[in-house]
């Protein structure tokens, strides 16, 4: 028996988005090319469609993100959805009752979509795999696993800038290791043909066997950004300094931090991506962040563009 | 001169809902009649009316309940309303305001509708005594006191799944003493007819003299559950342990929690209920909690069109 | 070269509300001109109209205030905005970011209005110094330094009660030298053409050099209030009680605290007014605060609307 994609619903359309890994080419394009009619309604004075009218989008964050929980809210609102925030730390929670039975309350309550950010992997997937099939999941960051819509902001980004992925060099600077982020874009860009993807970073941030993934592995940013065409920096949490022997943020920015002199051995017009929020002066200086390769904040209009074509797909499968 | 029920207005129509207690089955079955129809528009692909569009809507939870807060403000936005939250516990209570000029002051921007949930028994009728007579007052729990809609909800749901209230055996199960669901519960079931109303409790966890409320006293599951129709479970505080003297959960489950031997004793159509969230092995196993008898479920998808119907007859008169 | 009043535009129209010091008078009575029209809508049935509808308004709090939080909600919602409230204390300040690396994020989110609140005054200039063209900030209180808001709801409130501004005695009593609320109201009194400013207060509580704002220094009440139109009664924070020398709340209330008897003092229709919350025997006696002169819920209700009013300003310049 075949196992089948829990993303997809029995006539091959995304039911689910928890993970970019094996998603097909064809939805991540779909998502993409929706999300491009939502740039527009974005820059319009009437910021709004009627596509979620009556719908009830949760937010159901057991890890704090005002940022990223923002951007959702962002995305529902824009589609008319009715948005209810739920702060899941510090309530049902700490009363003791199961994850799966504060979803089956909520579910109960006529919910039609779970945005779910959670400290463990797999808890999404969970979710997903219990709910009636009238309700859809969109995994907003679970552990270490996998974050898709930033790495699908990320790829709308990319496509928008070069066009096209198949002559592409892509290199992914940081803290490879702990990052769902890292993980989620490797997967998306991967299947969209990139014919190179690089990682970069110390070994204490590599992953084991990371080559597996289909990556060209770069301890050293001299070599590894040679020739490049997109670099994603990624950012460095504080509290993993320590285990990946790094003594100082000082240290840090010295061999992995992007500067504008390590920006010269790439492409010449290559872009600088960052998922936010920066560490100035860590994994990027501040000349490079605000510089004109930079298309950090490009990343964060496309972010809700394409938060909002995630969900009105959903909604419409 | 007779003191008019504070409940009521000059026509004898409902101007807010503090308690269960007192109030007239018309209004009771006229709520049950109003959410039947609310029922139907939770299932609908546009889950929204207008009927209280442009109305300010202030949720006041001077103690914390995200899940209470969340069921009205679905509620509430699902009939058009404009939703305000305000976490009080931490905010102008802090800067020494009090109760009643917090009120004042959210009166004075022009609010239609209070729902509050107070540790004080009685806030929400100081409150609904204040206010000016074109604002509706809904106590969400108060104290050890009432929480009506909760008690309405149950309501709804059993005579969705019994029909008639005239014939039935209510048994209400743990700790009666400290729960403002009991109260408020008993008050509604003895209102609309249900001939015998049974509380199941050890001495410790019930009130002084509780006979008077017209039920009958059990402290054994065995004799108690015999042959009754519907089960209302509540739920165990942790806290309330030491109190009860009883000296773990797990002994209270032997005694008072309900398995699936002990649901054996009942009809073999009763129905189980529980207001949540569950403690799964203190008052209730999973495998009850879960199975085919229970309505726990439908007891949420009913409480939104209940509060639903509250919130529209109160804006209505 | 003239430096430009960063709160107009090249057309000389309302771009940010920063502070009423500058601000013509033709503005502050464009404001309050607009705010009538406002009044109307929160009193009416349906309190919704469409003016911003579609546009995104974030409610920026670096500092906690659900109090002022509430109007600016309210008011966004009752012009039918999205408002998105951010408690940046709480999110993304706490890993690192900068303020400005949060609005630059916030703008790409294509916000149109900003609601900043912050311990730090010169913050909301800051922010407003350096977003697009198209995004209008609202100073919902800096620092020390301003709270334009809530000194045109004062004005509304005089000129609802006093009609004309020049021929007023206007005494503002308290903590002048914390108080951004006696800052704002100070310029903007002046600018309407009130003739005569006094404030009285201790002198532990007064400005260096006061004076040059154009008001009249008193350190007593009875000489102070005498002949006074409208009194403005600050709130006497407790923290600022040891710098000021006092040792206690008593203490003051006895020099400075507003009561029924010195309120005899001032003209027999001298309006009452306090900014909230209210400290009850502290800066201002009970039988005033709920006396008939005072106008103190007016001042909440027309608050609502003149925020109503600079918002709809602000979106249609």
């Amino acid at each position: 028996m075949i196992s089948r994609n829990p993303q997809l619903n029995r006539t091959g359309e995304l039911q689910h988005l928890l993970t970019t890994e094996g998603l097909p080419a064809t939805i991540l394009l779909e998502i993409l090319d929706t999300a491009e009619s939502f740039v527009g309604v974005t820059e319009r004075d009437v910021k709004k469609i009627p596509l979620l009218r009556g719908k009830s989008v949760f937010n159901l964050f057991f890890e704090p993100s005002t940022r990223t929980l923002t951007t959702f809210e962002i995305a529902a609102k824009r589609l008319s959805a009715d948005v209810h925030n739920l702060n899941v730390a510090v309530s049902s929670q700490s009363k003791g009752e199961t994850l799966l039975d504060t979803v089956n309350n909520l579910s109960a309550m006529d919910a039609d979509m779970f945005v779910v950010r959670h400290l463990q992997s797999g808890a999404a997937h969970l979710i997903a795999s219990h709910v009636q099939p009238d309700i859809h999941v969109i995994n907003a960051g679970d552990g270490r696993h996998a974050h898709p819509t930033q790495a699908l902001l990320d790829m709308f980004t990319i496509r928008r800038y070069k066009q096209d992925f198949r002559n592409l060099r892509v290199a992914i600077v940081g803290d490879i290791l702990h990052s769902r982020v890292a993980r989620s874009e490797i997967h998306a860009l991967t299947t969209l043909g990139v014919p190179e993807v690089r990682v970069i970073a110390p070994k204490t941030l590599l992953p084991a066997k990371v080559e597996r993934l289909g990556v060209h592995v770069y301890h050293d940013m001299v070599k590894g950004l040679k020739g490049v065409d997109v670099l994603m920096m990624l950012r460095l949490q504080n509290e993993r300094m320590q285990g990946a022997n790094l003594p100082s943020p000082e240290e840090y920015f010295k061999y992995y931090g992007l500067t504008q002199e390590k920006l010269s051995l790439a492409q010449p017009d290559a872009i600088v991506m960052h998922p936010g929020p920066l560490n100035r002066g860590v994994e990027i200086d501040s000349a490079v962040a605000d510089g004109k390769q930079s298309v950090i904040l490009s990343q964060v209009t496309f972010g809700i563009a394409v938060r909002m074509a995630v969900m009105s797909i959903l909604a419409g499968n």
